[in-house]
């Protein structure tokens, strides 16, 4: 399918590796402590983290030499999994939580309790499904990033 | 497990759920559209489909009566997940598509094609893996939407 959703999915829509990838962005490195966060079969778990470092989601590190032992990090394409992962809690924090939520966010930066908005970027108004239009590219007439107006409609005019 | 990622998961992370999310975000409201558009085991959609509705994500409406024939359309709660669809996505466009993406967002109120960036709810500063925290309640001292600013750090203090 020419399609990123589908072809995301086929790296991390299998079951069980969202929240593994939960628990990496909570600080979990290793196979037994992933197993035992998770209660999740360790012949899974192996396919699973296999299936993620084949990727470049995560990058299986040597931690120790004997006997050899390793660890499991996000690499920049994981990280940049934030949002989904974020997104995927926030959602059931406010329609599948009944009241307070399990865990919050602290944003470092100004120090508050805080959840992601998703600002366009382009102008910085909040996106959602009712405010934008899904096409094939080539068929939106004005890009992001111009800072120069002047070029504003040139590009697929 | 008392994580709303997990929750969540139970709801939209089954095999194919996620897709024909995506194509009702796409304007998908019929079994037979999605049928066709996904390729899928009528079975399979079926059930896929009751569970949405049952966790109220979809709604399952009439729209001719004679044979009856009804349509699934978002709720709410389904709209709401906007962000998790799209943040598939944008991290596939990224990371996975090599080049230009199959499909890009026009956002109506700029005009232009966008995507989105997740911004803190309290600074509108951007969130990221790396500025944050993820913490049970009560131990962020700070909330947001305090537009009072006097009331900082009362809160748990």
């Amino acid at each position: 399918m020419d399609c990123s959703v589908a072809r995301s999915l086929e790296v991390i829509g299998e079951w069980w590796t969202l929240l593994i990838l939960r628990d990496a962005f909570l600080g979990c490195t290793r196979f037994e402590d992933f197993q035992k966060r998770l209660g999740i079969a360790r012949n899974v778990l192996s396919a699973r983290l296999n299936t993620l470092v084949e990727a470049d989601v995560l990058e299986r590190v040597a931690y120790q030499e004997r006997p050899e032992r390793f660890e499991y990090l996000l690499t920049a394409s994981g990280k940049e999994l934030f949002p989904v992962v974020t997104g995927i809690r926030q959602w059931g924090d406010k329609w599948l939580s009944e009241g307070e939520p399990p865990l919050v966010l602290e944003h470092l930066e100004c120090g508050h309790e805080a959840w992601f908005v998703p600002k366009c970027s382009h102008c910085g108004g909040e996106l959602t499904h009712r405010n934008v239009r899904t096409l094939v590219p080539g068929r939106v007439k004005r890009r992001p990033r111009s800072g120069d107006e002047s070029d504003v409609g040139n590009t697929f005019n």
